[in-house]
C-alpha cells in the first residue's frame, strides 16, 4: 500500500544526463514508496540494450546506420559539453568524488527497487528492435494505450 | 464520456522526433476516449504553420530570420543524426518499412480524431506570426491562463 | 486557498528558451493563483547563479571546467540556432519590440508572485556548488523525497 502514490517516467532523450535525472527521480521516488513506471522510448531505448556497446541491429540499412549511430548504454552523450565523448566520463568521475551513485549504480538500485521497465512497441519496429535485445528487465513491450493504463492516476514525465 | 480523462500536451520542442512522440501519444490517447488538447509553442509552432516550407514570416528582421531559419513542416531536425536534413527522410523511410504510420499521417489522424490544436500566443508575438500563417485545424490562440484551465484535472507533459 | 491549484516545474535544461517557457508558465500560472515551484537542476542550475557571469567554480578540476563552460544566468544559450552567443540577445531584441516580458523581467515577477525556488541537492554535489553560490531567494537545497512531497497533488513538468 502506497496510497495510490504513483510516478510514470517516458524516457525519450538519450543523453546521460537525462538517464541521470530520470533514475534519480525514479530511485528516489521508489524509495519513498511510489510505484514507479519508466517507459523507454526512441533514444531511451539506448539504455535498455542488452549489449551495451555500439553495434549493427535490425535488418534494413537505415535502421543498422541508427542503431550502430546511437550506440549502447555506453555511448550516452552529454546534452552538452560532450567532449567527443570525454563528457560523460568526466561527469562520472566527478559524481565519484562527492560519493553521488554514478548512472550504472542508480540503474542496479532500480531493479532492486522493482520499479518497472517497459518498452515502447512503436519505437522498436521503426528501429529494428527485438525484444531479445532488450536486458531481460524489460516487463513487456507496450503501446501508448497500455502505458496510458500502467499510468493512470499518477504523475507522468516526459524526458 | 470518457471519464474525465484528459491529456494535454505542451509541444515547445520542433524536432523531428519530437514531434513523432507528441502525434503518437496524442493519438494513442484519442484512440482510447482521452480528451487531447496540443499546446503548439516555441519551435513547436513549425508544425502548425500553414506553409510548410521555409520562408520569411514576421516584419522585423530578427522575426523574419528566425522564421527562415526554424521553415514548416517540412524543415523538422532529427534532435541526433539529423544528417543535413536526411535523418527525417530515412526515418520516415524506416516507418514505412515497418508499416508505422509517418508523421504527416499522425497529424492527418489527429485532425480526424478531434485532438484540439491551440497556439501559443506569447510565442507568436515573439516570432511576428498571426492566425492565418498558422493552419485553419489551430482552434484558438491562448496564453498561459488559458492553457490551465484546459488542461485542469487532466495529466500535462512537455515535450 | 487557491482549491489546491499547484504546479511544480523542474528545470532541468539550461537553454534560454527552455528558462523563457519555464518562467512564462510560472509566472501565468501563479497570476492565477496557482501556487508554483520551481526545482533547479542540472544545467538548470545555471538560472539561479549568483554571479551571472562565467566563472571557475568549485574545487575539483573537471567540477570547475563544467562550471566555467555552462556559465551563469548571462550565458544562456538557445537549443537552436544559438549563432554563437547572438541568438539569445536577437531573441531578446524581438521580445522587446513586441512589449513580451523579456527573461530578467519575468525572473523578477516570479519572485514578486512568490514563486518557491527550491534548488536540486544531488546536482549540487556534482557540480560541486554550495547554497552560498546561488541567488538568496533560494528557500531550499532538497532530494526527490523533498521536492515529491512539494508537488504532491499538483501538475508536475520537467523542463
Amino acid at each position: 500500500m502506497n496510497g495510490g502514490k504513483k510516478l510514470s517516467i517516458i524516457l525519450f532523450g538519450g543523453d546521460f544526463d537525462k538517464a541521470l535525472a530520470a533514475f534519480t527521480l525514479a530511485t528516489g521516488s521508489a524509495s519513498v514508496n511510489y510505484e514507479v513506471n519508466m517507459f523507454f522510448t526512441f533514444w531511451g531505448l539506448n539504455m535498455v540494450k542488452r549489449e551495451m556497446g555500439r553495434r549493427f541491429r535490425g535488418r534494413s540499412g537505415p535502421a543498422r546506420l541508427f542503431n550502430f549511430m546511437m550506440g549502447g548504454f555506453r555511448n550516452l552523450p552529454l546534452s552538452r559539453f560532450n567532449l567527443l565523448g570525454a563528457g560523460p566520463r568526466l561527469m562520472t568521475g566527478m559524481m565519484k568524488k562527492n560519493n553521488v551513485a554514478v548512472l550504472s549504480e542508480l540503474v542496479e538500485a532500480a531493479k532492486l527497487l522493482k520499479i518497472r521497465f517497459y518498452a515502447c512497441e512503436m519505437a522498436m519496429h521503426i528501429l529494428g528492435l527485438t525484444k531479445d535485445e532488450l536486458i531481460p528487465e524489460i516487463r513487456d513491450v507496450i503501446g501508448v494505450a497500455g502505458f496510458l493504463k500502467l499510468s493512470e492516476g499518477g504523475q507522468v514525465l516526459f524526458l
